[in-house]
């Protein structure tokens, strides 16, 4: 019997939130999404393998139609991925329409064939100016909509959502996470490159700046 | 500019709400998904038909997923669909788990995308007692979390919300619509079975009783 149906992406804050459940004894499955981003190829080998080491049940769902349909620099198909701060204003070009809503969805009708109650999302409040669908009325207004739209057998969780970036690495160091197996970079390189937002936010967050960070990165 | 995206499945409640918005002079764009139904291909046909003849832009999303990961006698995975009135319980085995919210979720980000503020959904309230994501209480949840969660670009309407499937074939007849250019039957027969629930509601609807119903079933 399943528990949780976690959505896995393999980056830094799914993969302390998988540490952290499993921690705390729920049988979880894990939800992966191919959604055609530059760094989904990273993303996904890292989820493959913490669940390998953890005998997780890992399932991909491939959303082709994403990158075919919908605009956003994230994606293959779109423009640059922008360098600079991630708080700034170029960085919502790095926005994928309502990617969120898609996921959780997706995750929601798997729970509901599987029989698990729950679905967690590790999104955090640092994501709030750039996301809107990682804000809190989206979430509470998504959890509503789940768990009605399920007929009240999902509910829709997001753990982290009064935690920035850094309070979740934090939580991953003191679960001892390896940072390495884990990725962010949104051009996904062979390494990390030091300088989009995404690596801007992963810097501050596992305190870079204090010798913490065990990151490769590129600048 | 694309005003509206209509979430149009070619069954006769998504043609007859296509029919009204073109009537009212909206410019539109059809989305249609092909989930791995029995009927998918039946109703797909009719769809594509549809949008050809009356040259609106369409496009068919494959969630291949749903057919290989979700349970529901609907599916060509599934057990046989069974032979019933709609409103019996035993038609509950038909129910994708949240269908009607991935199916919304992913309109809302093409929506987003391409700058239209609206997504329609032809849902009525003949569904509610079978499909929990087509009761109201899940239409006004899901549409304050999409409003929320594209940054309040794309609103979600069910224009036929307070209308049973009668109320739309009456609707349908009024517009002139050919309804044997529609497909229901779940069982994506041939020709319309006549006895799975859907083709007893589509006779309800068209009333089959009074001699207006055209379509030629099997029983």
């Amino acid at each position: 019997m399943t528990d949780s149906v976690v959505v896995f992406s393999g980056g830094m804050d799914s993969t302390v939130l998988m540490a952290d459940i499993l921690g705390k004894g729920k049988n979880v499955q894990a939800l992966s999404f191919d959604y055609g981003s530059r760094h989904n190829d990273r993303e996904l080998l890292c989820a493959a393998t913490f669940c390998q080491e953890h005998k997780i049940e890992h399932r991909i769902v491939k959303l082709p139609f994403i990158n075919e349909l919908f605009s956003s620099s994230l994606l293959k198909s779109g423009k640059d991925v922008p360098d600079g701060s991630y708080m700034e204003e170029n960085m919502k070009s790095t926005v994928v329409p309502f990617r969120n809503g898609i996921m959780l969805s997706i995750a929601a009708g798997f729970a509901e064939s599987i029989g698990a109650g729950e679905v967690l999302l590790a999104s955090h409040s640092g994501d709030h100016f750039i996301y809107p669908d990682c804000r809190p009325e989206f979430n509470e207004a998504f959890s509503r909509a789940v768990f009605m739209g399920t007929g009240e057998q999902v509910s829709i969780r997001f753990p982290f959502a009064n935690m920035d970036k850094r309070d979740i690495g934090d939580l991953g160091r003191e679960l001892g996470i390896d940072f390495t197996t884990t990725w962010t970079c949104y051009k996904g390189g062979e390494i990390h490159c030091g300088t989009c937002g995404a690596c801007d936010e992963r810097k501050y967050a596992l305190r870079y700046d204090e010798g913490f960070d065990p990151t490769n990165y590129a600048i």
